[in-house]
């Protein structure tokens, strides 16, 4: 390419430059086997030595203990979406789950368990365009709450939007309590998740995994899909709590369960070979630039600058609130649908790529992943800062 | 690579080195994108593109009719033993379907179906190993089949084979009839298709597809996993009649569901847009090869000189009966243990790979997809002479 592309795009996103390369490179010949990765049995010494490392690359970046497990699943965390409530509910006598809802995704995963079983939503920042994560008191699941204690850090307004959960969570328990932990389209993410909790925590960390340092004995599941900060679209992650493996509905597709996962290596039939292989390439390129810790780091500066320059600006108005603002995505408006429009063009004319509105808002949203380097946070910048003296 | 190698290995299988050579050219910058097609956004014109031609392609190598659907879905075949039930078991109020047992991955698809509703098998071939495809007479779903009518080509055995589905499947009718049309572990392939019947035939052809002319409408359901004559492993195509789009079982998750990948083009969520990508190059490929026609030819060319070294042979035995012959995968016995092993030892030492024993026999199983020049097959069958003579 003759000129620097920085794709700002939701994802399928940018994914590391040396691990294109290397790809690219073995593409046609495998370690000297002279056959592809995606031309060879799956259960010879190649693949099964590029699993085993990818889930010990999982381990070793979420630093997870010994009692967790590492499953590859088809499909992207949408068909977590399904997997979850099927995998779980058989946990709760009468199929019951929470949820939190903070998004479009998070709306998604709830209308899909519904189809299976009781879903309650404990939390939600409808009303607000979801421009914020509510607070989820750890009281609101594990009984005990009452709804002056529902206040916290945001106020009057939680008392409306969560006096609906008390007392229907607290009888009973729940099969599990779910959140979207980084919310794509509305550019938010929980700056901490609920804890202790008496029913397991389900975390859909697609848009933010590695990004920042989490502690995973908190979630009874982590779950990803690849498209972002892991790989190629179409598989997902499930990091999950050995006690969690057994609890799925009887109607559960065999390719679907953990517990058959589990049991099988994540090889019930043949695994996305390409697509675990980039994996295990984009997990060692984190691990050599220092982690999940320099992930952090790296976006936080990344972060800085862009949210710099929403801050200082009468012009751009940022959509999440100052203290749910995610460091993977980011939205913020324009003062008027043709400045909007003016912005989008003259982003792609000089190949800033992908910040199409997000579904269902008239508003940018840009996201910078593991892989965009802090160069392209600095080219994003400079674009808004120019754009808003030309038009603003 | 420095020598040609051979993979006759079950699939992942072999694909054709032109789209292996192309997919690396354009893999870090497609269509002077300055991106990989798997960074970008699969709404983009890019990637709607290729899937538009996809299906355009399945179209014209299948010679489909405009009521017929082509859709994705995450998964290999093996995703479809439970999506076929859970989206054809509503076509029938006690959720009831026939199958044929020919196989391994026959009888993979029976117990997943039978978790979903009532599965009857009305023909098998297990009592004699699965070394043919018993005689399926229409009357036997259709009604008004004897006993008598049963006998077949093969005589008396399939009255044994067959007695135990009469009756059954004549009352009430079923939601499907499900067989494995060409089967990977056991060489053999179904010649012709049970026609007319009066509910709808679903065909696994993912060991076959595109390897001979089929009459489609024949067919109410067409399915293959990608990794054999496809493309990559983790995804599979549906070819699916309009009318059987609206038979799903309640309890199915979106992601699997015909209904929802029909109404929203494959793509309720990110495809695997490397798949899909991979599978249109194979398809023009197959196209330019001349299509089915010339790989059917193809195929029985390569099937004529490895089956020619079974038949002349007294040291080989071939699995499969003579009527009821693969052309993709060819399985033989060699005169005892240590030989095969001998056999398994020379030919991977002369870069003949891939031909590990199937799962629960000991003996031979080579396979030879669309992607294997005649060369291979010759390469094969003059391995097998030399083995003969040397050790016979």
């Amino acid at each position: 390419m003759s000129k620097q592309v920085f794709n700002y795009g939701a994802g399928p996103a940018m994914l590391p430059v040396p691990v294109m390369e290397q790809v690219r490179a073995e593409f046609l010949d495998y370690q000297g086997s002279g056959m592809s990765i995606i031309e060879m049995n799956h259960r010879k010494p190649y693949f099964m030595e590029i699993i085993a490392e990818t889930k010990a690359l999982f381990r070793e970046l979420l630093e997870l203990p010994e009692n967790y497990q590492v499953l590859f699943s088809h499909g992207g965390g949408a068909m977590q979406f399904s997997s979850v409530p099927l995998n779980l509910m058989g946990g709760h006598p009468e199929r019951k789950a929470l949820y939190a809802n903070t998004g479009f995704f998070s709306q998604m995963a709830i209308e899909e368990a519904r189809r299976f079983g009781k879903v309650e939503v404990i939390v939600s920042s409808e009303e607000t365009g979801f421009d914020h994560i509510p607070h989820l008191d750890p009281a609101m699941v594990n009984g005990g709450a009452n709804g002056g204690e529902n206040g916290g850090e945001n106020g009057g307004e939680n008392g409306g939007e969560n006096g609906g959960a008390n007392g229907g969570a607290n009888g009973g328990g729940a099969a599990y309590l779910h959140i979207t932990t980084n919310n794509t389209m509305m550019g938010t993410r929980w700056q901490e998740f609920p804890h202790p909790l008496s029913v397991p925590l389900v975390g859909d960390f697609t848009s933010e995994i590695l990004s920042r340092k989490v502690d995973a004995t908190q979630f009874g599941v982590l779950y990803a899909g690849f498209q972002k900060n892991l790989g190629p679209p179409g598989q997902s992650v499930i990091l999950i709590r050995d006690d969690l493996l057994e609890q799925a509905l009887p109607e559960i597709a065999r390719q679907l369960s953990y517990g058959v996962l589990a049991e099988t290596g994540s090889m019930p039939s043949t695994p996305n070979v390409f697509n675990i292989w980039m994996n295990k390439l984009v997990l060692e390129w984190t691990r050599d630039q220092g982690g999940v810790e320099a992930m952090e780091a790296l976006s936080e500066k990344k972060a800085a600058r862009i949210y710099g320059v929403i801050d200082a600006s009468d012009f751009y108005t940022g959509h999440a609130r100052p203290g749910s603002r995610s460091t993977q995505n980011f939205t913020f408006g324009l003062p008027g649908a043709d400045l909007l429009t003016a912005f989008f063009a003259e982003a792609e004319a000089e190949e800033l790529h992908g910040m199409a509105p997000p579904l269902m808002r008239q508003d940018v949203r840009a996201s910078l992943y593991n892989a965009m380097p802090y160069e392209g946070a600095e080219t994003l910048a400079s674009f808004m800062e120019e754009f808003e003296r030309r038009h603003g």
